[in-house]
């Protein structure tokens, strides 16, 4: 019953016989080998578009790396306040960009409204004093395990446009997005008007294979120099582009995202049936988030499950967590057992009803 | 007879063995996992001391890594003129340091005389204008294909303690001058001096794998939250991890080194009893550089010869390339085959054979 | 009625006197000078204590040099949300810390409590995806135009202790805070916990002359490398020396201190004597902070007054601006006439009594 | 007998009467006052083009701001192996440019020949491990004293159009190296080929006054943001423009040029005569290279002359300094007085001849 997240699995069998099928012989190294190249294309025909691919070994090289490429050094990138690149990287934002800001707004379930950030730039100065913004990055899915609908994308898109701001997708749970959404990998990124995507592959099946996949042109011009000097060109260049080979081949990387959010929703469907659990948000992908009464989070620990307790800073107001409840996330993944989520179903159900019954 | 680097290759059969073994079952992420916490102590075990050790996914961010942890921002760090930390990683120690200089000094095959150091160190101002001198850095093995002596090493060392200065070494092909010297780790690096090490594992059997261990504990306090804002802390931290415990179970990882080094070492001895053939310098570990006719030039090339072109600079006075011939590097590794060495030494002689018949 | 600020006017007489008299005869450069080391001495002086000083041109490469030496590259830095180091210089403490990151804590009037900072740290990580905390910076004038008690910087230090926290005092309005409070310097500063400080001299009489007074002497072991290659160490150092000498003469810079505090106090009372007008805050310093109905701000306006508005942002709840008013800020400094002041009075009580009689 | 620098001086009369001048009244804030204003003018009338101009407070700030306009952080700067940004600095420009690295090449008395500068160009690799080239800084008067014809400076610029390079001017002497060419300040910099040049004035008669002036309108884009965040933006910013109104005023800064060539030119003259003295280069502006008799070393500083010995690496083959001898630098200003020069000849004269009957 590990639920801590997509990222305490290793790689799922087609992508481990990928890494293993393409050891043999001499390729040229730093991303000139044969593999690579194959796998450059295949980006391009999944996203259908000219796009200039960067593999990484890394979501936080990923995430860094596209936003030093679309944010001077001093300008100001507006992202959620609970967002990974914010929260969670040690600022890898504010080193590979040389010293951006990075301005946290709110929103319900890690989301940002449209009028959220058009407020936000509405109130900057425009004196030299203000470091410019100069974009914007989302969380699809969102640090809150919402996902943006595509209409929600164009409308922050739009914004962006007009103020000048490159748009970046942290695509960490790309897949699980795209087939939450139903929608192709275009309709997802630039064709909403995504202009730089960090393409998370890791928790979805894969070793340590991340791409920033980037869309506008100008982005693209830096970026070979700044993975190469960043540490992020592999000599051995194959190791990663064969991951990306098993995990793009039959659709093995949809098929796994799917699993992840049929087990998610099943378990979110579940949890909400008990009474005396709610959600903190719906479950859109593979994450739930569920405030919990502490006696049942002692029960599912002393049964052995693995999860993280959540902040509930973007709970919306009013909904707060109670003194004897905790929020926590849950995710799925991959290789999610439906065991699992039916154990922890009754170990929260057993606990809850010995709750009832006291 | 691709003799082009250490890093053509793919990994060796154990050490990709070790990471499918390693793939199995749920590991904690972001190095606090298992196989991590045996690595690091097997780095410890090997090298006789209670070092910290930080995995890595690349030499260049193990160097760049080291080196920020050794030289302010404002600081100056000495290597060899032709190093891989000056010349091959696109700046990557200015970025990871913030800004430190490195100042190139001469010395044949890419080795440094402690006289150059402390004749350098010794013309500097000590104003304020003046970046302090804050490291040195050698490659063990060096730019040229030469191992520094353990008395060499230990000179460098006394200069640098002098000084101020800390000492490292790019160890990117540590295995390859360990059994050149047939000493212990710990003789070649803490023992003789050496404060911080780039510890390589990559050209010589894995994947990319490669860990920084820090001797001066003083040295270790920034690392953790420098690797994290790197992006070099995979999450999926058993990958690095489980290549190092392949490569050095049943010292699987000198066996190679071993094989590596007898290629090159024949494949020189063989080059050299040529007559019109002559070394740049003696092969003391896995690399020939040799200086080349045009025409055997041309004619390797013809028959498949895979290398690279080598700058004359390290050249002793009064050796210069002449304008019919080249200067290039050949490089063995664990894979080399000697039907390869053969083959080599064979379309060479052919060619040399032609040239004086005509 | 010039009330924007406290720099736009120039040197006050004794300042400019002396930095005429300085300017004859030959003198070291680089801050080798006899001035220059006659000032730094003085700052000892009435810092009763052997603190390091560095001389910098602007009050922007005071603090960024300041915080820099306090908070590493990944290090998170916390002060108020408004203050200076956060909104008015363009990510200056970025540049010069290489990424560090500034936290910014709520608190009315641009003043933080002691619950606020401990909550705050107390809510952080200690994950490595979390950057450190490693400063805390406070204003002395706050933004909003407050001053710390000496309690209350100590209760802010004690936190700071238990945490590893350096502690800087951003004194752009030092003088000011220093004779509203009544005590010494060293009372202000070091006996209250300040680690180092901001020692600013341009706004109360000088034309460009501020200081970096370091009282903890690990934070003073790096600054004069960084202030040579911030391009802060003037080649012809008595410029800046020789203004201190007239600014700390005779208690000059005391008496322009308390001339600006007097005029705004002045302005403040008469101000809140007005029906209709209210004070955002006390004045307890050389700054004025009011909110107008707009009629009386178009009034004063139309007669020549130049203020700033001013954010509503650090407002107690409960106290919004209307939509029929402004919040404004008016600074006082050494050359505010005493008839400015009664003309802004006049009319301003003539607006509010028109708009009374409508 | 004050030969050490141009920078020990203080103002010259017309420069410190526009500071006095410019001190009374209210004016804008951060370089919005009306001084700035007619100053940036005035500039584009001397250059006579449409320039952006940015004012700073040192000739480090105005190199280093430059540099890094020019050269991105992974960029490679060309320049004399001895140049001030270089050797002087501190690591400014590694600063200012996030990283960038400067390559020193060689040429005798700091000068830079095209050819140098084209074979270095023409031995980098165009590999992503090769920090690609990205501008020329040339100091005009260089180093070693030496002027840049006007043809010298276009041919550099060539070179620099054909590679994408942009070419750096530090005019730390600018006005020295104009009245010594005898053209117009449009001539030796963007009629040349200069895209951006550091213009100084605090050697040659001001207190602390530099410009940056940008004639590539896509270098000039990033600097405002640039100057505000490395705290060169003063508050009260008249006090740098009204230093420059002095300057220019009634061609002061050309007359105080103009003696200081005389100067030097005369002192160059008198001592090349001497018997047993020879200059290290032609003397060509302000600023007198020799090569002395260590005996006469003694006696010039036994009589109290001050100035500093100087590195002999740039002196042309063959023609080193002796173990009896010393390389010195004797920089004249607009203060020198021609009774210094006279006792200065007398007094080396007077050795010389001891030397000559020993």
């Amino acid at each position: 019953m590990n639920f801590a997240s997509d990222n305490v699995m290793g790689a799922s069998a087609p992508v481990l016989e990928a890494l293993v099928r393409a050891n043999d012989g001499a390729e040229a190294a730093y991303g000139a080998d044969a593999v690579t190249a194959r796998v450059e294309q295949r980006f391009r025909d999944i996203f259908e578009r000219d796009a200039t691919v960067f593999l990484v070994a890394t979501g936080t090289a990923a995430n860094a790396l596209a936003l030093a490429a679309a944010v001077p050094p001093w300008g100001l990138c507006l992202s959620h306040q609970e967002a990974h690149v914010i929260d969670d990287e040690c600022g890898a934002p504010e080193f590979f960009s040389h010293g951006a800001k990075l301005a946290g707004l709110p929103g319900a379930g890690g989301k940002l409204a449209p009028a959220t950030v058009a407020d936000y730039l509405a109130g900057l100065s425009s004196s030299v004093k203000q470091m410019p913004p100069s974009a914007l990055s989302i969380a699809q899915v969102t640090e809150g395990g919402l996902v943006y609908r595509l209409e929600e994308i164009a409308a922050l898109a739009q914004i962006c446009r007009g103020r000048g701001l490159k748009l970046h997708m942290d695509g960490a749970r790309f897949a699980n997005a795209l087939v939450a959404l139903g929608c192709t990998p275009a309709e997802m990124t630039w064709k909403a008007g995504i202009d730089i995507l960090s393409f998370g592959a890791t928790k979805n099946g894969c070793l340590a294979a991340e791409a920033i996949v980037v869309f506008d042109p100008v982005l693209a011009e830096t970026l070979a120099y700044r993975r190469k000097r960043a540490g992020q060109l592999l000599s051995k260049g194959r190791f990663l582009a064969a991951q990306f080979e098993g995990y793009f081949a039959a659709d093995h990387w949809l098929d796994n995202a799917r699993h992840a959010n049929a087990m998610a929703r099943r378990l979110s469907a579940e949890l909400a049936a008990l009474p005396g659990l709610r959600l903190a948000w719906p479950c859109e992908a593979n994450e739930v988030f569920v405030i919990l009464p502490r006696a049942v989070d002692r029960a599912l620990k002393g049964a052995g499950a693995v999860y993280h307790p959540w902040s509930d800073r973007s709970l919306a107001d009013g909904d707060r967590v109670g003194a004897d409840e905790t929020l926590v996330r849950l995710v799925a993944s991959f290789a999610t057992r439906s065991a699992d989520v039916d154990r922890f179903i009754e170990v929260a159900g057993g606990a809850l009803r010995r709750e009832a019954a006291a």
